[in-house]
């Protein structure tokens, strides 16, 4: 008997060519109707979320983990919003790139193509069932999600909406495929099933990431590790560095985009570190530094090891490192980096241009807070996930990082000599 | 002790972050020295052929095989002219893909970077070390070049003469990396050194492309697999048709462009065999026809099975199916095509652009041969392999497919709210 995944895999391919030239306007209904089904079936869904709640609750989900789970009437209402702003966005398919016609006759076009379809691996939060959902739609990509079985129960009821507003406008639902069986086995699978699956995207922490890539047989767009860096320079405005390096850091520790690691040029230590620490001290930051820092940060940060600066804390911690130069800063960059994003904090143009130039992270920023990179700050209206590889995309992924393209050739009898 | 593989590769990894901001003119000028020491080293590069050859000829080489590891004075100097073409191709490096300013004031670029590591895993042809390197070094890449043990002693003279003309261009040598030791346990280390290796492109047979793909977690780009179709459409001009058919088969079997299968549509299937066969018999090509084929081209024919419909001949062999319409054409080709190159033969624009819209193959052309698909014919000036893959890059890739992007953003002391 075909396994689940088979089936909706194969299902959502089969599938998938119709919705690669289906009308933009068809796409845009079917959103538009997503978006209704969401409010109108607001008690249903939170219905099997308090499932969901109500089962994690019994097995002891941390507090932070069960406020990602949790869906409210507002947390709905802003997911439906997001589904309208998708259809709103201009349809990345069909747009042709390049054109040009050669010496013999032969005019080549390259036009944007959906990928095909695309497994999306998630934890906990229900809500990127319907942005995932959302995105690949309007991209024209089919989609299989696996999301956690702790939010199961929300995401099949988001799924069943998903459905409606699909039926509704015409498309085969079989375009969005939710895996109702959890089981780990089924996700090495979806994983390996190379005849249907294009693109698989991992959603998560570290360890959901290193397990779609040792299990892959499919292409793997790796997102969201970030271990991101500030270095602030001996010729630093100390005025827009004690800001950036806060904002970096608090606004939203658990993001991939915060800060991790504040690099500080010696010339500056101390300057810095008099009008740095207070500010950290009353965000309740525990700040971990090289024997240099601390020296001047005092009781108020305990010793950094090299364990430190691999780290993603996801919280409210902060290494300090004192380097001599913007050589040595972009030498521990070029280290410890996961490549995401990271900033100079000077106000020497030359210098801020070298450290653009040559730090290889996806976002590189002069006097700005790391926290921009994510595509709605960037202006692309969406996000499926930051890429921190370099093939295909890299940086925020929106709607024109989920096409491909083909050649398209008008010839006239033309045979090769 | 550290490994060739993991050695050279780390070198590569190391040296990489100079090469992609190496200035244009130095990297042109390896290129010119490298063509210039191939001519120079002609008699050294012949004489580690003929060890090549000869190891070959022992163990019972195929003539075909043994031609592809041959070199002469002649594809010497056709090497050195590739890699001075090369040079004179226009850095993809360092251009603003675009830029845009944010209301907040940030300045986004998107601007060109090289991939970083490529490593690439081909079998026989020593060609490649020459062509892979040139391409990499003028794309900023570092590269380890993995070829086939019977061609070890040409790839390291190559390598040798690669390593020279670096050398006098100021260039650490170390930017390409020639494996000497051909174990195939080597390969499977190179493929898992995601620490070092950024792109894996195997050239080769299916056998080498599937052990790639099966092996790496590194990301991928698969090349070169190619079951292409023509599909003679009712409304055909068949004085086109007949020699699209033969130049897509004959010209060069070989080749990943070729065609496999023909599709009839059935109200020209007489007409078009009639003038069909006798060219195609004169070509000593075989034929395996479908039931009404075979009728119309009787003993010239031999009975297709399902197993021709998915096999890549790579040689003087076609196989014939009839279809009732431009709608089974699609679907066989949605079926059995790697989705590489097909073509339609008509004079109706209505069929043709359907077919151009609806069939997702990396070349879709009308009234053109499949020989068209190649990175020199687009015009690319230059090819690394044939992306038969969604991501990052579908079909001939030049230099333009060999970098990624990153955002650099210019800030006034912008911080997110």
């Amino acid at each position: 008997m075909e396994s689940e995944v088979y089936s909706k895999a194969k299902a959502a391919h089969d599938a998938a060519y119709v919705l690669a030239t289906t009308a933009t306007d068809v796409k845009n209904k079917a959103l538009l109707y997503i978006a209704e089904e969401l409010i109108n079936q607001t008690d249903a869904i939170l219905a099997a979320n308090a499932e969901d709640l109500a089962r994690a609750r019994e097995k002891g989900m941390a507090p932070a983990m069960l406020d990602r789970l949790k869906l409210t009437p507002e947390r709905i209402v802003s997911m439906a919003e997001g589904v309208r702003q998708v259809s709103e966005l201009p349809d990345p398919v069909g747009k042709t790139l390049a054109s040009w016609t050669r010496p013999n006759g032969l005019a080549i076009s390259k036009v944007s193509v959906p990928l095909g379809v695309i497994a999306i691996i998630y934890e906990s939060r229900p809500n990127v069932t319907v942005d995932a959902a959302a995105l690949c739609l309007k991209s024209g990509n089919a989609t299989v999600l696996r999301g956690g079985s702790e939010s199961i129960s929300s995401n099949l009821a988001l799924a069943k909406v998903i459905h409606a507003g699909l039926a509704k406008a015409g498309i085969n639902p079989d375009v969005v495929g939710l895996l109702e069986n959890t089981d780990r086995a089924l996700v090495r699978e979806l994983l390996t099933l190379r005849e249907f699956i294009d693109l698989a995207i991992p959603r998560g922490g570290a360890g959901l990431i290193r397990m779609v890539v040792d299990t892959a047989r499919v292409p793997v767009i790796e997102t969201g590790s970030g271990v991101c860096h500030v270095y602030v320079d001996k010729e630093a405005d100390l005025d827009k560095a004690v800001p950036i390096i806060e904002n970096s850091k608090v606004q939203r520790p658990s993001t991939c985009n915060s800060m991790e690691t504040l690099l500080v040029h010696e010339d500056v230590l101390q300057p810095l570190l008099d009008r740095l620490v207070p500010v950290m001290k009353t965000d309740q930051v525990e700040l971990r530094a090289d024997a240099k820092a601390q020296a001047v940060a005092g009781s108020d940060a305990i010793t950094a090891t090299e364990e430190d600066w691999k780290t993603e804390y996801n919280a409210l911690i902060m290494s300090i490192k004192t380097v001599a130069s913007v050589d040595e800063a972009m030498d521990h960059i070029r280290h410890y980096s996961t490549h995401h994003s990271e900033t100079i904090i000077t106000e020497n143009k030359e210098t801020a241009e070298r450290f653009l130039k040559e730090v290889d992270s996806a976002a590189v920023y002069v006097n700005a807070s790391t926290r921009f990179t994510d595509g709605f700050q960037f202006g692309f209206g969406a996000e499926i996930g930051i890429s921190t590889q370099k093939l295909h995309a890299r940086g925020p992924m929106g709607l024109a990082e989920l096409v491909s393209y083909k050649y398209i050739i008008h010839g006239q009898g033309q045979i090769r000599e």
